[in-house]
């Protein structure tokens, strides 16, 4: 099976590391194809870098021949998932679809850590857009180091990261909580055993999903709202 | 006053009829600058679309200089509007947010007429984001003549969308009518007075908040959520 | 056009000074009628004076003559307003639903600023009432100065709202803020500039709200529940 | 213990028929002073009959003394309710609160009729501001005969009456019915063994929670929202 | 009229706490039947426990023979309320039910006070499933002595649940409390006169709405959802 | 990895034909341990069924030695399943939980077919409970053969099976179709085909999920709601 797993940001580096979490959740048959969407933006930091990322992105995949067997978008908000859903055949998800339904069934309430203030509305919108507001109890920001600093996950943000955690359980009483940002993904194995509440790391969860969708037959519903683009063939596309 | 009235698509057509409405509805003072985002789709039909759109529309909009005094977003849709209040400094507005606006004080329930079966889920999207799905008793479409049709707006069409007024009406309580496209507004001025409800034509609401606004000096908070993107003059943009 | 602007109670420093904002925000065609309701109570502090000044407002307006162009209802609160729909065949609008009209596009959450505490519930229960609870982050007192100070808006007064402000994005969240009273009014323009985020001012947005409703020909929906009341004629009336 | 049951509007007809149902419900020590609201409207059929009966009803029982020990308000709406719970030092219930009390244990989903087509918008809002809407199917209405019509419940009426609440459960999937009006409550005795479902009558539901909550020794929260009005003892009251 | 006061867990000592506050709250005619389930946990302080409580309590309830005119289930959960609505052919009603019934009318927003930690998700639940989340402002453990304390609600126990409710009123805005358990009702009457805010005890609020359903004919929906279950007489039952 | 595939209720031919489902679904190294819960109910059809089921089920589950790797709750319903997540330090997943995790991602609006028209509230109340009502559409009941019928699922059923989903997807506009019962799983594969809208068969993807939960290192989260019940080791276990 070979999953395409497409960052929506240009960041190599980012798509390396989502590759690494990918392959290591990844069943010993599943082939995973790491792509960066190199005409987009650095990173998905605002809606103005949402619609960079889903233009560029769902251009690319309606083109992408042969089509893979399922598709991962590997950041954590919309950046045109509803877009790639009807340009592709095979099932699409994203990393807060997987999360959040790997969430459901482990909590009362969840909670999620994003990386800037700014994206806290922007995840509100994602979660309210999912029907799962009622489910969330808070969302948070933590500050990452730059993305161009030489170590990408030191002692000081990895405690960082731990410690927003804690506020967020304390906070708002959640007893699970989202790593909402493929920058945040690798601090799950780091702050897992000694968060007092499950963590979940997207990238892993969505691997498993398209899997397991794949065995299933599952994809995105055609009928309606994901069907094909009525223009999608036209020149501007 | 200089208000921008973007065209999210490419149809000079549809660019050319909402000048037409936002010019008839503009204060004497009020200049009208009809513009088509040439970049952009010929019509948003489709998820995709909306992203095509919504990355032209915002990545020319950044750009445009000297600043008009408010922006209008000359389509019923979402199409990246987050992005564009994010990189204007001047108040931005699209159609649904007016004609939610003024559906409000006016009607115990609205509903909304749109272009396409595929456009009911992505128009319920809209409006749940918007906080308003509590007041919205239905979407429904309506098919209208091709747009290379030589008759835009041909007598068929018309009561075409008049029954599908009255259906909306009669199935889902409603007791005002968003005509939820820019294709459709034209169709107000014709059938209102024989529909059996308030019909809004939602550019000619834009037009009036987009001057309020300025006069009033309001904008999009540039607290949080609609600041300017941090990497917009970045190379990507 | 006239705007007939309606204060809900029965003091007249109050007309006069949401008539001073008024005639600032209309266009120079508009005339504005500053109206005292009499015979309702000095202030719309409980609901004991909201049904006191709805009655008395919805019987002086339904007597009214001539019509005016609009109506705008000078209070934030309910005060009989669905009744005055019912009984007028203009548009009429109060400050509540004008305020939340202008606060949807250009914010993610609103938070409300009223005059007292047993006010709070109130205004929760108004917002809630017009579909927004969702929108909208927090209601918040301010204590305003009594209205027979001699100084109606003091600098201590001015601190104090501006502060109250504050308060309510930190504590809330909100990214606008709406000064949810008609005393509260004047003091838009002292503190819009300090302010951490859009400040707005109800009368002004009326105002607009209702020029623009004529200027489109919208009134309220006479379909069903603002139709005119059956029993309208009657002694009792 | 004194019940005072106050008909909000000002038909004594009402009045009457609300006392003989309350009088059968209420327990041997219970005395039910059946009052009328003289300067009320002669039903409560609009928003505009709402304040009318609203500002009568409170500025009355305001005054009424010696208290009773509980007010049981004897319309299926709102007509200041909160304005009476204000003024009363006593437990203060109308005839929506008790009956939706009722309705919640011993249904899944509940449905309301009304008496005219424009109290649907009234009954929702209504429902929604208790808080309960997630709980309500649907609300529909039924005509009833003219108040002056020689006989007031003829076998015509009840079969209509019957009818309707059998459209409500097969429409609504409801499978509880409140008889949303005190011109209505007559007709639950008559229609009860036939009915699908259980038939809610409000006027004796509310006599009992009277009953109940003065031996509880519980009435509305004077803490905030229902403390006195401040300007209760004005001149203007 | 015989009421069954059943008491979901083993606990004879809250089976007699519970008895006393019954028969206190019934009118003179009616005889009061207080049950232990002697085949449920000690204490209901898990779902683990509920299901305990319910399968046990609806098995023993559905053989009850002659049948007394209505059950009140005397604790502040779920514990298979359902299914012994579904068992009875007389009114039955939980603590929960029938607190919030009379919590409704008498405030604003309630919350709820719980007797450990865990069972504030647990009440959530509870209040989101009868429809009421809306109306809620919040859920707050207090820790009682253990159940063979000697002395049962000694003054500390006794400073605690006030200071409990007063965190309650100040920290969500609460102007009514219910106390969400039956090892908390015989607080009631001890802090009631120094509580901030009305305190419901549900004890008997149950007793009374079960004496008003008896008399008022009510009794749960038989139509579809409270139906005597389909395989009740099987030998597993 | 071991799977324990366990069947609320007490029919053995239900626990094969889910074992059959959830052997194809499982991984190469997964063992499915497919168990009946003989000391529950023949089918669960109630909420009486339910506790009945749930209480069995939890009890021998909390006995489980040595732990599987996960636990799948083969039923679409509540029946325990908070409970059994309680006493399980494995992850513990039920039906509802694992298709409703696959719906949300690949449609708009899902529905749900079950077994009985009692079961359409017990459906929507397990929803509601899970928090995602707001993306079901519609639950309707369709009518299987009797569970001893030679023939388990004929055409005839097969024929209905597919008009039911075909009504549902008409009625309530949804574009996804969840069969929520372990009686219904068997047909997913017969009409999938044929079906307009992606089947979802839960016992696949609850293997699925299962699995995954595995791999990921969560289960649900033990801080609060699923910590283990206090009086577990209590003599009434």
């Amino acid at each position: 099976m070979k999953i395409l797993l497409a960052n929506p940001n240009a960041t190599e580096a980012i798509t390396e590391g989502c590759g690494v979490l990918a392959r290591k959740a990844a069943s010993p048959g599943t082939e995973v194809i790491a792509w960066t969407n190199r005409e987009g933006p650095p990173v998905v930091d605002s809606f103005y870098a949402d619609y960079a990322a889903g233009r560029a992105l769902s251009r690319s995949l309606a083109r992408w021949a042969p089509p893979p067997d399922a598709v991962v978008l590997a950041g954590f908000g919309n950046y045109g998932t509803a877009a790639v859903k009807e340009v592709m055949d095979v099932p699409v998800l994203n990393l807060a679809e997987a999360a959040l339904a790997f969430a459901i069934p482990f909590c009362h309430r969840f909670a999620v850590l994003t990386t800037s203030p700014r994206m806290i509305p922007y995840t509100q919108d994602l979660i309210a857009l999912l029907g799962l507001a009622g489910r969330c109890s808070g969302v948070r920001a933590v500050s990452l180091p730059p993305l161009d600093s030489t170590d990408p996950s030191p002692a000081a943000a990895e405690a960082e990261v731990l410690a927003a955690v804690e506020h967020l359980v304390a906070e708002s009483a959640a007893d699970l909580v989202i790593l909402g940002g493929s920058r945040l993904s690798p601090y799950a194995a780091r702050i897992g055993d000694r968060a007092p509440v499950p963590i979940v790391e997207p990238v892993a969860c969505a691997v498993h999903m398209a899997e397991a969708a794949v065995r299933l037959g599952l994809r995105q519903s055609k009928l309606c709202k994901f069907a094909p683009p009525p223009g999608m063939r036209d020149p501007w596309a």
